[in-house]
């Protein structure tokens, strides 16, 4: 991933360091599990050092990364080294050291969720009676608070914060079973003993790799929490639309600058990122839906789809974490705009409660339809309230009581109090 | 979805009738939940009926399905009638019938995911002690058991039927929340009322609608578990090459016609299937991801793409349970040709028997993958025996404990059992 | 595809009649080509019939379509039915019948995708000087003409009116190569003799089947076509917002219902169920993809894929060209709103003009800018005319030259008149 | 992308350097195509320079990266400075700059697609009489000839070149028409003008960006020459499989490692790499089209995405041609595995020309197939020489004629020929 989009600390779990420390400790961890090595042979493993620029001369050799990296921890380890790696298959180490990666990656994701539903919640009770318009196919609809729309961000925002638990939780499996899964040269016992020490559960059974479907769910996961923010970033988007204006990205003002063309410009450039980052995270998705089927104890085409999509997935969705925390806290909110717009289309917006009122006092629901259909976009047409036109109409409805904004705002405290806290 | 891979009963969910079916009893739940309708408004409301064709009729004037429904239904109840979706917004019914739908196709979905989880692990019980070749990269690794094999695959069927249990869980969930969610016309009570009644949970915080990502989790639990039967297939296609040829497809001899050019030919057909299908559902999946980001309290984008993708990705994935299940149930498996195959490397591949033994002797790991990869390549190439090669070369190995098949399958009980049962 | 979203011409090309019947025509034109029957026997198997019962009936026992399909054909014919299907292999009949449907499905298609494009096109001119503002990032940006709008989504059309056109004449490829692609049982000039009676080109190299980056090709073509019909869709969603109001979908005041629930409402439901059904068809070509790479001289996963898929496909486009031709043509254009609009800003989106003129006067454009953004926002903020602000601020600028709409239309009609006619 | 997949050349088009760079020649072409500068303006603008670090350093204050550049380059080029991006909008110069570099990486992509089409043509050539198997779901079908498998994938290899020659080619546009595509502050001579320059071709009608079709068009092409690669290299992991073993990866015997457990083993990694990713490709075609339907005169949610996707398509499918290439010219062929395998299934491979046999002499095709389908299955299952069954049977055919291998691969020269060359 360009370093534009990588926070230091998730782009610090994919470097080629990092990722051969993981199999180091793999390496180790067996050494200690195994039986052949003396404690001397021990002190001189856990001793042993590579350095990346050896490892990747010594590729070009074996091309083969991981027997070149126990070459190089091998010769570091002088005669105990023979033991390194010993009744071990690449992916052993490999998969293992991935499921490391990915807990300690699920980790740092799961913080950025966690905090971004919380950041919701927060505004959302912040704004439980603010009131402001709801739109259904982005015209007025009828009114609600904004706090009820944060809290429905919120709590889709904590089902991703399970989907994402889940999803690590189930990856973070290890797998020391052999060529082909049989622990030919080793034993179950011996697996477990290297995963305990490790802190990763065991693939009940493996071929050569851990199966494919685990990564595949971490990469859907990782599409869901993503198109969940984008969902959040298409809100605030629009209401920053010039004829809309009831929200705002923080802007800077008198520093940043919105257009180079265009001094006046206050644009939602950071919604707007996390909307087109979205996207590039399902096609992430798709390549680890692909990556499943691997032919019989597995081939290796899912290796180096993984080296991209694996970092590029987890580090895109830290870094929109980022964007969308900042966004839920430091987004600006207009609230008078937002009351100014409820009346945009001179009381429209009421006809359900009319259309009720007629319904109750007897019309037929077609007929009673029609009747406020025709006002309703009369009003709205011609600039002429709604409650004006009915009292023309003398149809013998409680206007003060149908043109009470209360009535949509009265169970706001029981939806947002749904996110408990 | 065509005729042809859409069996009756799943097909059944997804009809005009059975949507509209659905709309009625909720509709009708929510004239029992309600305040305003007496005893007799119900009597009339239970009574009324409607038919596809009249809605559709009424539809090409209102172009609103739903509005064209409740006219229907409406007309058929009388005065009573006119209680028909008081207070209800049309999602209200869309998406609380579609989580009915949803249920249902859920259940007939679980009773195929475990059919085929079952079946393979019933398999993988039958063949713990089959040995055959383990392959990776196509290439012969080391010996296993097909019972191994298929234990690899029953526990990742039982990994999909828990990912789908969870999606069809949390997507079974509906609401009555009116035009944007706040219970404007109705209340939290009527809601749980109605749901109660329908057997199903409430949305803690809609928008007009059920949120989108819990329609996309069932779409991508979808996928993954289709993939998951092509990893299966793709082994059966690959046992069943000519050069292979340990297991094949069920073909009724004498009957079915492999070629209509090559009379030869039996063909894995059936798993092909399944693999070109999985490929149809990830773009399901993708679709349904797409949907999540509706603009506001939703727009209806994600209508026309969920009137194609939900039955054709339920029904799809029904079928596929239904042809795994067969293959699971039915594969030919050809012990005789699995022993056979073992011998085609000519012993290459105890290599890593013969390299952990010369580093057990003292030798450095890299030396002793030299000499072993010399002796196993010649062995291959000039169809020699590896074990002839070895006693000529006196390495001072014993060679009956090296090329001992036993080593191979010696867990194989306890890794199979791992299925329990 | 479901029958809502069928039309019937297209849905003619996909029915089981149809694709037998085209399977019909090339088993016809190769007994045609063929040397071994009679004229006698050409005459028996032109008048040979089948019915889709009977073949499907007879599926039942080959388990193979085409297999089962020649059975029926030749017992019509008689004793000269043996010559039918003589040398071929299935896939010479299946894929050049193929080509045949896409041919035909291509010709629909393109009907569809040039009426939309030269509706784009006339509503262009129509609204070449109709100025209303431009909109970056969703704010306001500069004047700009509604022609000019349009023109920009006709030349796309134009572009996809290409692509359409050229993935389907590249698909329009039959193959009588036999089973491997090698002429075995025929001969090249056998398969030019059919190919040219059927009017279509032949692979220059197939394997037993017309390789699938072609048709991949032609999903790709349709997925690009429905992302453009998407994003004029998006622009008519966006300006039938309540608060912008500029365009609206055609709405049959009186009769159709915006919503079940609130009679005021008029929604753009076509341009978001354009929007959704694009989802759709990128979902269709992410599966074509995958299709392409088959096993050696074919397997046949594509098929299932390709059975769904297909049809789906071309139905689904065909059908958004009618949804869209509808929306190009109709949409009601509120050009007082457009006008109204431009001034939201309070002249803030004159901007551009300011800076230019400071900068053109001797300030250094980052100090010009810093002025301009200021005061621009203010005038915003404020709700004050910018004018006036500068008119303040005595900068010596022309401000009547500055404040001229003219400038942002001066090039409307040469830009629009690149559509030509 | 990954610097293991990154080649030099590629890869340093897409630096921020390199970006950047390109920014500066359309900035410079601007200024030397407008009325204002003097030329003595104009050789401080042409000296001016910038360093990456500067820019983004600037650019923590403008949170606009085109706007820091600027900034830059025009403090660089001193009071004449201030005509730098004069009239010119943000997009202007990035999508401007864009044409430049797609099109210098459409240069390096086509030099690969053309060599890896050439070395599969010349070894198709070299291999037209070579002959194998034919295999069809993975079961021997006919016999063919290597040549004819080659000149398939060469016949792919350069429709794919045609497709990104046009691709990239419709994608080498500029558009420097201002804030919402007006030429509001400029003009289309003054487009003209710096286009010529620059060497690329205008949008005939933009917004404020060239539109996104175009980038989808690249995105999509890029995915379907991955898609053509995955064909290859699927067919020559099937070849090199232990029971087929007709063709082989290059392996340097005595260095390369092939498993760090295995020392027998030899895979084909580099074929199952150019799987992996091409399904990469794939999904980042899907966001690609995505990006197509932008708000307006644009959102900017493609630029997130497109700084990640359009760099790493390019980069990946340019390492995936040097990959194919040495795959390609380097594998190695052994034409007497693949004359051994011809006769794995004891004849029954001819089962077509014993049907087509049965039916010249008069027998109905259906009883024909019966016939040949029972002999040719005893015959591959009891390991019995069809002919010898056949002899057996007395059916008055001409084995020798039937059995004759020649009726297979005549003609492949002709076939092979249509390379041309």
């Amino acid at each position: 991933m360009i370093e534009r989009y990588t926070r230091p600390e998730m782009g610090a779990i994919w470097t080629d360091e990092a990722r051969m420390e993981a199999w180091r400790k793999v390496e180790v961890a067996a050494c200690e599990a195994m039986d052949g090595p003396t404690e001397e042979d021990l002190v001189a493993i856990r001793a042993a050092t590579f350095t990346v620029e050896a490892v990747k001369e010594r590729e070009k050799i074996t091309d083969h990364d991981v027997a070149a990296f126990v070459d190089e921890l091998a010769a570091s380890a002088g005669p105990s080294g023979r033991w390194i790696h010993y009744g071990l298959t690449s992916s052993d180490v490999l998969d293992t050291a991935l499921a490391l990666q990915l807990k300690a990656a699920g980790e740092i994701i799961l913080t950025g969720a966690r905090a971004y539903a919380d950041a919701l919640a927060d505004r959302a009770r912040e704004h439980v009676h603010t009131v402001c318009v709801g739109r259904t196919h982005g015209v007025h609809a009828e009114p609600t608070t904004f706090g009820i729309k944060l809290a429905g961000y919120a709590m889709e925002a904590r089902r991703n914060v399970e989907r994402l638990e889940r999803a690590f939780a189930q990856a973070a499996v290890g797998a020391i079973s052999g060529a082909v899964g049989t622990y030919a040269a080793t034993s179950p016992d011996f697996e477990r003993g290297i995963l305990e020490g490790l802190g990763i559960a065991g693939e009940p059974v493996s071929t050569q790799v851990v199966p494919r479907d685990r990564h595949a769910e971490v990469l859907q996961a990782i599409a869901i929490a993503g198109a969940g923010m984008e969902r959040f970033a298409t809100e605030i988007r629009h209401l920053q639309r010039t004829e809309v204006r009831e929200v705002e990205e923080p802007f800077r003002a008198g520093k940043q600058k919105g257009s180079s063309a265009m001094p006046h410009k206050r644009n939602p450039i950071t919604t707007e990122r996390i909307t087109g980052l979205a996207r590039v995270l399902r096609g992430y998705s798709q390549a680890g839906l692909e990556n499943v089927a691997l032919w019989h104890e597995r081939d290796i085409s899912h290796s180096g789809a993984e080296r991209v999509i694996l970092p590029d997935a987890t580090i895109t969705l830290d870094y929109m974490h980022g964007l969308a925390l900042r966004m839920a806290t430091g987004m600006v909110v207009h609230t008078d705009r937002m009351r100014e717009n409820i009346d945009l289309t001179y009381g429209a917006l009421f006809s359900q409660r009319i259309l009720l009122a007629l319904v109750a006092k007897g019309l037929q629901r077609d007929d009673a339809y029609r009747i406020v259909q025709e006002s309703a976009q009369e009003a709205w047409d011609s600039r002429t309230p709604l409650r004006e036109l009915l009292e023309r109409e003398e149809l013998g409805l409680d206007l003060d009581e149908i043109f009470d904004l209360g009535h949509y705002t009265r169970y706001a405290d029981e939806i947002v109090g749904r996110l408990g806290g």
